[in-house]
């Protein structure tokens, strides 16, 4: 008998050999009906792996990101059966899982192969997967899977056999395809209930753009049909929302090749996004506390050589600027830190001044490769919310919640209301790895839980994830299309108090040493409106769109009365434009919902006679005639719908 | 007979011979009483000079600077006399005229000597110059010469002939004293009314600091008592106002040899007063039809290469930036034009859409050496209230008219009500120098000349003054203590829409060139900080104060009641502080003065009983006791006295 102990820390005993698919019958059938796999202590195996000793076992199932892995590899071989099938003859390289789907790199010999095929393939797949083909482990001699790889001529199998120990490999067959894997496979092809090939492009073998160029075919499965129309959908609105492409279709930012790769320009359109969503957390920041500084986008060498940062980043960062007669050397400035270090010593601190929180929205600039950019999340100069909270140590905890009040507040606001968050803790296994007091960290590291905890934030712990200087907390939110993204991050510093001496006089009238406390809730502005963009597909809520109101005047002979409503509106901080163009009232609306302007304000003969002016909601059309203070309350009141801040 | 041309352009005749005085005799008693010397063609000389030929001759009084000049050398010359009187055996170095007042440099032999002599000396001046001794001018031969200070021993007068040749060689003497001086001087010691010596200090000889160290003597002089009286107080008031004192005292910026010289970080109280002004500039900008970008801090070297600014200035400025892989050159951005230029070109641009105006408040950073540095007004980092204007050249004449309301709209806003403008022109007498159009320059100078006009904004014109690529306009601001500040500047650029190949398409189809006006009402908000400061004495108007308001408790009981007090005028956006010390009232209002909060509001017993405040303003004292509301009014009235935005 051995023990099986499950992840709910339930213990139960089996004879010695049960396979995890007998465990799961033993459980329910249910259950046993969805097992593709399982992981054996930290061992990913077939479900009909006999297990010998006492173990951790999980069965597997399309909930858990391994169990997707092992179908969607699965699948991958099934993909060559079918089309081994449809193209005999065919070589294969390799066909992993990867983070959505599978591919496999295959040889034709020169035949032509382009998306007009994908149906065929994916007809012969689903009815190879209904014939429900058992995925059969076979462990070979390297002799005999080279003398089955020689026969099919398939140079690249025999080519992956080189690397591998006789004794140590294994095919997998199902129907009538067999394949060099080491598993672990779904127990049977019938699992696999939708496909769907997505796209092909060329690959270099193994890699190497001086060997042959396969054909590299990307597809999906689902065990639901539902399953894949959901994540076409989701595919598809991914693509809709990208927010390069939204940033240019409404004029947000651009890119110049000659100011410089990855320096984002912001358009005016966004820059009044930009700027909204500074004031907004400047506001919130100063009733929090917070003052803002501002400081200089360069810094003395020297003054990275003390913070620490020149020793670690100097050589892959953007080189240091030389001065023409003096010798001096200065550096971009890719954080902000050192900086409010400087502003906290200009002049001598009691423990009555702590907390000192500095903000500053810092534009920053970090050295990435060009292959690496990518639209606003990936740039080489952005602006972080930053601030910096100097405290002492028993004020932590306080400044801890304080902080996640505030991130919660903004990411509420913004509209992400799915938020969790990781808590990077010591590996207490390695204290010398630290800096620090130790009952500092164990304070700390305390705090950080207890905040969380009773903010009602979700989190894991990971231990050991902690940077050597401080302990930290990074927020996730989940956006519209269920995509995780991280975001903001509080993290406790040790260290920078220590390099750059800070020191506050305790009312024991001793020198001591404060925390600091880094903290970005959007991290860095442009990712954070990159995130924004593509959470609301553009549709951004009324108090940070760019054009909140596109007065259209019926024909020109109303172009005065319009400017008069316009100028009104404007009077009263709402903004816009009127559309003076000579077309037809319904182009002009068409625009306006094409550049995803809120609300559409048409005037005519009707309204100019009456006074009125006639309102179309984007999304909701016609609200009727109204007078122009009717429409001001409709306007203010959506804009104060959560605060007032906007 | 000869002609004397006056500067009014009256000509008059005289004999040949006539001196300025008895000009200036031949024309009023009075105006004979006031000639200090003359300007006879272009070069001043003593008011006794035979004119022999024709000339322009300007009578110099006290209200011109020659005047002044010349009045203060001779000061020189009396105080020398006195020294000599009252420490025999001092030899002189040289002793000129300065912008304000004089400095002798002797060698008092080793004599000390410092500011409690000075009175002596005052007295003896005074004592001198009531004796009315004229300045005698008499050539000398140069052997004649050296044997006169031979006589005296003194080195440096002896080591200043050798450098003249004979011939060329005049004394001056005043009562017993006698120097070798070219001249010109006053008629008689008896003008000089008044006398002040201000400092000493060590200087060396030649300026050589191999050489002897001698004694600078700093004075300065008046003809009337009482513009000693005011020019001491204008000193002690500049002394007091010096925006680099204030700054600190008030602790709105700070330096930080670590981050760099001429970097300023701006402290919480300054970034308040900073944001206040970019708010302000921000709204009225938005108002006049500008739309705010944000541009990134560096650009690639080829994006200067393009615009000229590297051929131009590249090897005096911070030197470019490298990367670490991919062989880019970045630079620091030392102006914003070339980014807002490639935010042009982000779209095609048509007739209808111009002009289009990209305002930014963009940091830039230039190289300034060293010794160059000082305060907010000379830096190396610095924002501006950058904006430039694309328009077509029919609309040059009119934005430069908006551009002017602008401007003088905000420096009224700010307290400055003195403003003049200098316009520069082309030289017509060699306009190959000058690219674009000939028609379009006409045009735009005509249309700066009718802006200034039209707007009552006084100005002269210089003409050659133009840069090669565009006229422009520089204004003139006079502070609390009559100084002049140049402040904005708006220019005519016909360089950069070619360099860059900017168009748009005309009305006719065609492509055509835009033009583009720079412009920046504040110049830099670092050097308006440091000008606003010197002008207020860092008594700024309500809606621009770091802290517009301290509550100070009685005494520790009434802390909640301070506490709600200032929450609930936080809420209404109100800012400042509790002064929770444990200190006597009377200290905290002092200390309220001497941080110069605008609003003390004193809560004790009575008020909490009542549930009023008590309300001190800065410099009119008491204003008794309120509720919340009225004091609310008091203090938003005064924000808003001149018009919304602040």
């Amino acid at each position: 008998m051995i023990k099986i102990t499950f992840p709910d820390g339930n213990i139960r005993e089996y004879n010695s050999g049960v396979t995890p698919m007998e465990v799961a019958l033993s459980i329910s059938e249910g259950l046993a009906r969805n097992v593709l796999a399982a992981k054996v202590d930290d061992q990913v195996v077939d479900a009909s792996t006999p297990i010998q000793c006492d173990a951790r076992v999980q069965l597997l199932t399309w909930n858990d990101t391994d169990g997707k892995k092992t179908f969607w590899h699965s699948s991958a071989h099934l993909m060559a059966e079918a089309i081994e099938a449809l193209y005999p003859g065919t070589k294969f390289g390799i066909g992993p899982a990867i983070e959505n789907g599978f591919y496999y790199d295959i040889d034709l010999g020169g035949k032509e192969f382009g998306s007009d095929q994908f149906k065929q393939i994916e007809d012969k797949m689903l009815e190879l997967a209904r014939q429900k083909s058992e995925y059969l482990r076979k462990p070979v001699a390297k002799a005999d899977a080279i003398a089955y790889f020689q026969e099919k001529d398939d140079e690249y199998k025999l080519e992956l056999l080189e690397g591998l120990e006789d004794g140590s490999i294994t095919f997998y067959t199902q129907g009538n395809f067999t394949d060099l894997c080491r598993g672990p496979h779904i127990p049977q092809t019938g699992f696999i209930k939708s496909v769907k090939l997505l796209s092909v492009a060329g690959a270099y073998w193994r890699g190497d753009e001086k060997r042959k160029q396969m054909t590299r075919i990307y597809a999906i499965t689902f065990p639901k049909a539902k399953e894949l129309e959901e994540y076409l959908f989701l595919l598809e609105e991914a693509k809709r929302r990208d927010h390069r492409k939204l940033g240019k279709e409404l004029e947000l930012f651009a890119f110049s090749e000659k100011v410089g790769l990855g320096l984002p320009l912001w358009l005016p359109k966004g820059t009044i996004l930009r700027e909204r969503l500074e004031n907004f957390l400047r506001r919130a920041q100063v009733r929090a506390g917070y003052s803002p500084v501002v400081t200089p986008h360069i810094g003395s060498k020297e003054l990275y050589v003390t913070s620490g940062h020149y020793a670690k980043y100097g050589k892959d960062s953007f080189q240091p600027i030389n001065t023409p007669d003096e010798g001096e050397e200065f550096l971009l400035k890719p954080m902000n830190c050192p900086h409010h270090c400087e502003i906290y010593k200009t002049k001598p601190r009691s423990y009555k001044d702590l907390p000192l929180r500095l903000a500053e929205f810092g534009t920053v600039y970090r050295y990435e490769q060009s292959g690496e950019l990518h639209g606003l999340t990936r740039v080489r100069g952005f602006t972080q919310d930053d601030a910096h909270i100097f405290c002492r140590p028993d004020q932590v905890e306080d400044e801890f919640m304080k902080v996640i009040d505030l991130v919660l507040y903004v990411f509420k606001a913004l509209g992400f209301n799915e938020f969790s968050a990781q808590v990077s803790l010591r590996d207490k296994t390695d204290r010398e790895k630290y800096i620090g007091r130790d009952e500092d960290w164990e304070k700390a590291e305390a705090a950080i839980i207890k905040s969380a905890e009773e903010k009602g934030l979700p989190y894991v712990v990971e231990y050991g994830e902690a940077a050597f200087y401080g302990p930290k907390l990074d927020f996730m939110v989940r956006d519209a299309l269920g995509r995780k993204w991280q975001l903001g991050t509080i993290q406790v510093d040790y260290q920078l108090p220590q390099r750059f001496e800070l020191e506050y006089t305790g009312s024991d009238n001793q020198k001591h040493r404060p925390v600091m406390i880094h903290r970005a809730p959007f991290g860095s502005l442009e990712r954070f409106v990159a995130i924004l963009i593509e959470n609301t597909a553009g549709n951004f809520p009324l108090w940070l769109s760019p054009d909140q109101l596109a007065v259209l005047p019926i024909s020109e002979k109303y172009e005065d009365y319009a400017n008069e409503i316009y100028l009104r509106l404007q009077e009263r901080d709402l903004r816009g434009y009127v559309d003076h163009r000579d077309e037809k009232i319904g182009r002009k609306i068409r625009d306006a919902e094409v550049s995803k302007v809120p609300f559409m304000i048409i005037v005519g003969e009707k309204e100019q006679a009456e006074g009125l002016i006639s309102i179309r909601k984007k999304g909701q059309g016609d609200l009727g005639s109204m007078t122009l203070d009717a429409f001001m309350a409709i306007a203010q009141e959506e804009i104060q719908q959560l605060t007032q801040d906007r």
